[in-house]
């Protein structure tokens, strides 16, 4: 009998990027962005997602797909705006595809345009996970300190925007939007970073046409200009 | 040749249960309070030390270790002011004991009365893991909003104490203490939730003092009443 090894977690690994790559072929193909947002816990995504769906008021049309580990209260804020399914993933750190493509069978797809996946709160482990997206977004806010692109890394550099929220605090905490731009742009040198205060809705329009820009790229992409 | 199912994830588990209480006994032994800190990323948890060890100039007599996944930011920090040692994970979402010990042995230990460690900004993952604490602290920022022990509880249902930071900037953001204090005590009813603002010290005195008095309950239950 000859010993042999079994490369388990690499062919796991490698079934799943090619499961999140066929969703994002089939999501290209219809034409619809997906954008994976990333964050601390209260940095401010859901009340970002409800600033956009204000400034959209139904066109683009965008659905999101909630994560959370308990409770749904984070869909139930924006139910009322937008499509919206929880996911809850009862005590897990991150999303994963299946969990995402669950919620997505249960949303109402025609017409779509925009697909907002908010992961769970937590800066490290969601970005070691595929969810099919073609845009990964870290939101960072301004009470949380512009050290943290250097200290969580991966966030940063696996994702291809950085929103930074909450600037109507800016006068009253120390942190400085020019120093946390370069502290983003030491992990990765093109991250468009963008300024933003879903409260009183400060560069929400700028945000919302560079999510339309993006859309627009993806469709000249694949050919499906309309 | 008989079938035989080998539980390798229990024993894992009771064993690192094991060196963890039996390292809180030695530090009992010691007289040493150990806590561990968790939060999100830039809840304030380095912060808050450095309020407290300002606060303390040196009597009682405590020491850091830091956990972070990149840098040594926040050891830069609190070197100023106690001594520190710097734990650095390399993509890791949480701290375990084996890095913890390793700190620790670096640290000197002569004559303490207080060890923190300052777990990585994750307010679920390191929930997971008994470092040989004695208290676990969950701070919580009163930016992230005061829906989030629901959200996160198991980061409030496995700690000793609640730390509600950066009470400064209640004037300007949706946060309500007594709301926030029902939603942890849906979690754990006995939570005790104290409010503080690390950067003016409001209420640091206080957090300081439920910490001393945390520290001689263990040494009467010790009988290390000195």
């Amino acid at each position: 009998m000859s010993a042999e090894t079994i490369p388990i977690q690499k062919d796991i690994q490698s079934q799943r990027r090619a499961e999140a790559e066929a969703w994002r072929r089939s999501l290209t193909a219809r034409g619809i962005l997906c954008v994976n947002m990333i964050s601390s816990p209260g940095a401010g995504k859901t009340s970002l997602l409800q600033a956009m769906a204000r400034h959209w008021s139904g066109r683009p049309k965008m659905a999101v797909l909630v994560g959370d580990i308990a409770t749904d209260r984070d869909a139930q804020r924006l139910a009322p705006l937008v499509p919206v399914r929880q996911l809850t993933t009862g005590g897990a750190c991150h999303l994963e595809l299946p969990l995402v493509r669950n919620g997505w069978d249960q949303l109402d797809q025609d017409g779509l345009e925009f697909l907002f996946i908010e992961n769970i709160g937590n800066l490290v482990c969601p970005a070691s996970h595929d969810l099919g997206e073609h845009l990964r977004v870290v939101v960072l806010s301004v009470t949380e300190g512009d050290d943290k692109p250097g200290k969580y890394p991966k966030a940063f550099r696996t994702s291809q925007a950085c929103v930074i929220n909450k600037i109507d605090l800016l006068p009253y905490v120390p942190f400085s939007l020019s120093a946390v731009t370069e502290d983003a742009h030491l992990v990765r040198s093109d991250l468009p970073v963008m300024a933003v205060s879903a409260l009183n809705g400060d560069g929400i329009a700028a945000w919302c046409g560079f999510l339309v820009a993006q859309r627009q790229q993806l469709l000249r992409d694949a050919n499906l200009d309309r």
